[in-house]
């Protein structure tokens, strides 16, 4: 996307040690902003990103303009299931067009690995799919999500927050560690409901409106109350204007 | 999708010419065809098919199983306005079928240049712009419609037709013919409409339900009256249960 973060960096970075050449897009795409979204205030400092890529290895740094990416109302590509809920229920056309951007980035730069941060997870499992159904010859390496001091998730986003709302901000990664803790720790046996509720309270009671923490079946993206082989736990909670997501990945070999 | 014909096999023989390497996919594609279409009844005969690929000096066939193909409910490729008349109003699932399917074997096989058949006009333009729009590397290369002595176009539905059928079937190609001949001639000066209306009226009285004779821009797809500078006649019309289709190009140059 744009205006580049430590998160981002460090993407760069992990590509550059594992393969031979590295390409970074930046493109703040149109069409992953519904209507009243922040596409026109979203961040943007070519210079400063085209700098910072370069300190991190990249070889070459993709940013084409907005007309050249879509000369025209053009072909889409729509990833079922996966695109339905959390993110694709607030936000209906983001995932078709972040799987049409990609797959057009895909085309262009041809990558053998292509990187991507966990911290926006079900895009990770949105473009998973894309390539696994549509026979994409590449890998995705899936990158975790790099963190401020105090737990939280780096983003683009995080400059909007007030100073009082960045003090409270690191909470929501507080919240996903308890609940990973109590989960694996079985507080409630199998299930996983209390302790999420437990969570999504505690979050409200610090002024966040939380629009959904869960318990997820990463293949197919639906809540589940109780501990699954590929299970995660999203969240999504607003401060004042900013929303802000995260995500925790839970370790089934390491609950035994 | 199968049953190959002389049409199919003047491809793989220019294919082989041009290229390196020659790879056909050998696959009736199911979500091509949309309710109460000829899916379980269309021509299927892997080994004869097999054989005469081998003849044409094909390198690889490519017949994957249905559910290699389509595991589950997948991603898809969605092509916006020129889907939308002629062969999309009749098969409205139709082309996203098609985009879907090439877009998997374009990463499947990974071609510089993927041959096509006029014959399916609309088709190539669709594939052209998939191709253009989600920028695929690789070229596309329309070779023109291959046609029995008495000038019908090959197809694998032709064996449908009943003896009386197939004898007045080659007046879609009679007709194509004396528009364009009258088009280029100007006979009614710049209105094409007059032309095509008459070609209409002769197949009708033939017994062909005609679904559409018009002249097009290849561009837009969209019915043009007069003539553009990519134009093409195009014409689909049924003989009993068998549904035929046909075009030529105009070749602007020669009009002069």
């Amino acid at each position: 996307m744009g205006a580049f973060h430590e998160g981002h960096l460090q993407l760069m970075r992990t590509a550059k040690r594992e393969t031979d050449r590295v390409v970074v897009s930046l493109f703040v795409n149109p069409t992953q902003f519904g209507k009243g979204e922040d596409f026109s205030k979203y961040p943007r400092d070519l210079e400063r990103d085209a700098r910072l890529a370069d300190e991190a290895g990249v070889d070459v740094l993709f940013a084409p303009p907005v007309e050249e990416m879509y000369p025209r109302l053009a072909t889409s590509v729509h990833v079922p299931v996966v695109t339905d809920l959390w993110e694709g229920e607030v936000r209906p056309t983001h995932f078709d067009g972040v799987a049409t951007i990609v797959c057009k980035l895909f085309n262009i730069v041809r990558p053998t690995v292509a990187y991507f941060g966990q911290k926006d997870l079900q895009q990770c499992i949105v473009i998973g799919r894309m390539v696994e159904d549509l026979n994409m010859p590449l890998k995705l390496s899936i990158q975790p999500t790099v963190r401020e001091s105090d737990g939280l998730a780096m983003s683009s986003r995080n400059v909007y927050l007030s100073s009082e709302e960045r003090a409270v901000a690191p909470r929501i990664y507080q919240e996903l560690i308890r609940c990973q803790t109590e989960i694996t720790k079985r507080e409630y046996g199998d299930n996983v409901s209390p302790i999420v509720e437990n969570s999504k309270d505690s979050l409200e009671s610090l002024g966040f409106r939380v629009d959904y923490l869960n318990l997820i079946d990463m293949d197919s993206t639906e809540k589940s109350d109780h501990l699954v082989d590929r299970a995660a736990i999203i969240v999504a909670a607003r401060l004042g204007t900013t929303r802000l997501i995260d995500n925790v990945i839970l370790n089934v070999a390491s609950h035994a």
